[in-house]
């Protein structure tokens, strides 16, 4: 068996496309943020990449149909200067071979495809709950910061601290090392203990602006408010918990 | 040395066969059932599968002689309309990459021996000892379901939750995806606990009606009686101990 | 880099060599008696096998040399009718791919010396120390059993109860399934908490039987009698511990 | 993806060129001193070797600027009888087919430079704070042990007791048994706690009059006096809360 098999449904040309690519991964907001775009801009499947670099695994759809666990390459035609393709999956490779093979797989169908800019979404683990989640910037080459940064990204230095680990780096420094494209890493500040939709909601406000497209926000928002509530609920009766425990204690 | 290395000991023209694939796994409900239509169908020994995906061992015989482990491939020449073939045997395939080439190794003998339906064979944990196990199904195309459904078999919506992680899963997986074969996975459910030839009758039992085939369940109900009285006696003691426990610590 | 690298110092035409197998594992049972026919015989170095498949490591020699860990192949023409063939080393491929596939190279090397017999030899771990292990031995053919015997080997059922893990059963299994070559591994009980020279004293006293050789064997029976002491005097110890704990409670 | 892939920046004929090896390891060792080594020197980037045996991460530079991890190979000519050239890296193979390979290559482009002799630096850790870390050697050749003993190396018998593990260890072993080349391996004595600027220190010093070169050596002896003050205070420290606790034990 080949190690990566490519499956491609469309032949299509692309005007210049831009990447996006959003895996599980921490707090899953790349994978949140991707899949959203995907299914608001009601984009088209282009390829499926199966592999022995991901889990030997099947999900059971709604009708009981097993869903062999992928990576997906989706595009969408766009009215501007830049066609859309977006990278969305089940899962990132789990071995360093793995994620080196699969993201080297992505860029070669990059470069087939004529894609001219990367962005890959990822989160920033701060082991916290945040309000208003900050957006961080990584990039090939330092002339991309500005554009980035008056669309709301920041750049601290220092931070991450251990670099990106996984597809969301890889694809960027492989991207830039062995294919000579561009590219930029946007992390949504993410406490890390639970799928953070409103992380993911910042990183793509960030992304609408960057790339000058408009998504239907709407139902993001619910759902960061749902958690919203929930983490809320949470930390409210835990504080209750220990006012009672306090009493108790001392009553 | 090849990775994977097959033995083909009978050039035989098979009718159309189903597949049945049956392998150590959760309760060895897959394992049990398939060896026993090996056994009680007396089928014949068709291909050995012995590879460094599997462990490096060998178990001894009764008259000491070393016994290489593997995956063997079994047929038998029925009346109906399809012949039968059986994948049994000692291990899965010990890592990712071992599922994946493992189950594209058997897909491809299935291909080639014109196989036309695959059934794998499973348990479902449930983490408790049930009185009437039920055979959960997983299915390559919902048109299969129907006919599933009327010989017993269910399709509770959500579950498994998590799919189906191994080798039932991944031979329906890669069948559909990159053999355009039909398949469905049969899950008997189990504690999990221990090896269940309760939930594997179970399994065998829709099976059989599934096939329009008869198999001597004599045996194994034998088993799945002794497994009954040992599991129901161990549950009887613990609550006799649970009682003396309680009256010597209110006495 | 080639996975397996081997070195050849000596094309010399062998009598129908018998291979014994000798690596680390339990008790470093066939390690410590390969060993020992290497150095007692003489034996010539013929083959080295660098791979990595072996740790990553290299040992240092008392001149302060180092030597990168290996496998290797010493030969000794005898005046009977079987030349000998000693395979020994520094460590077993330390993954599951790296036992297979130096197994399969030492069997290819095998059967290019044209090797006519093999014994591999290990340690079979019963948890205790015994005053006289056992040699229990394994077979590629039924036949081969009563020879055996007749020099000391036993063949209890169900032992050992998992099969043989490693290299000296997985030489039997492949050699065996895929060289058609017999052979039978020896193993010598021991406690498995140490290297155990007595249990390879045996292994080599049963394996002399069965060849018609003569080895010095002083030596080893010095040093097994030095271990014997040792953990005689630490059994001792720890019967007095007991002693004294027991009279200081009661006392 | 090529497992490894080595992008030449200079085609230069060097000069029987010696390369110095420092990768991450115990206290870093080799690594700080190879690093300065290339820092004091001003030498030039000959090679980059990216890898899929190296983890799949970016670091992110002070200009925001994603960094590839890697393997580097600097070069500098110089006046003496040899150019000096050296490999440095953000992290040693991660596996032992990892640390085989990536050895390997170093090597092959150690040939292909004509590289005469090879000493890779490392750590060997003794579990405590030395005020005069020694520097232990280990060579391809017992003739090489008396001009490194002049130079301040020591070569006590049976230490490191384990050998040496990883690339400091494999790149002479493989170097000696498979590219027929000559080294030395130079450790210096580290507590392995922390990185360990003074035992880099004092292996540098080896090293320069190994080779008769000259290093500006203030900013490491800067670096080591500021960790001998933390450790120094934190032994302190240490100290001081022993003698207070015995007080209150005692007052």
């Amino acid at each position: 068996m080949e190690k990566i098999v490519v499956i491609k449904y469309k032949d299509i040309k692309l005007k210049s496309p831009i990447l996006i690519g959003g895996l599980p991964g921490i707090g899953n907001v790349g994978k949140i943020a991707a899949d959203y775009i995907v299914e608001k801009l009601n984009m088209t499947k282009m390829y499926d990449i199966f592999s022995q670099y991901l889990p030997p695994q099947v999900f059971i759809n709604d009708d009981s149909v097993v869903h062999l666990v992928r990576n997906s390459i989706y595009y969408k035609k766009m009215r501007g200067k830049h066609d859309l393709v977006i990278l969305a999956g089940d899962f990132q490779g789990t071995t360093q071979e793995a994620q080196y093979e699969l993201s080297y797989q992505v860029l070669q169908i990059a470069k087939e495809i004529g894609v001219s800019m990367i962005y890959t979404l990822g989160g920033y683990s701060i082991g916290k709950i945040v309000d208003k989640p900050r957006v961080l910037g990584a990039v090939t080459d330092k002339n991309l910061v500005a554009d980035l940064e008056k669309n709301g990204v920041v750049f601290p230095k220092g931070e991450p601290g251990g670099g990106i680990v996984g597809s969301a780096g890889l694809i960027l420094g492989l991207g830039m090392e062995l294919f000579n494209m561009n590219g930029a890493c946007l992390m949504g500040e993410t406490s890390g203990y639970f799928a953070d939709p409103k992380s993911a909601m910042e990183v793509l406000n960030v992304l609408q602006r960057q790339l000058g497209i408009k998504i239907d926000m709407s139902d993001i928002e619910t759902r960061s408010k749902q958690i919203e509530q929930i983490t809320g609920k949470m930390a409210e009766e835990f504080q209750n918990k220990q006012n009672k425990e306090d009493l108790g204690y001392f009553g």
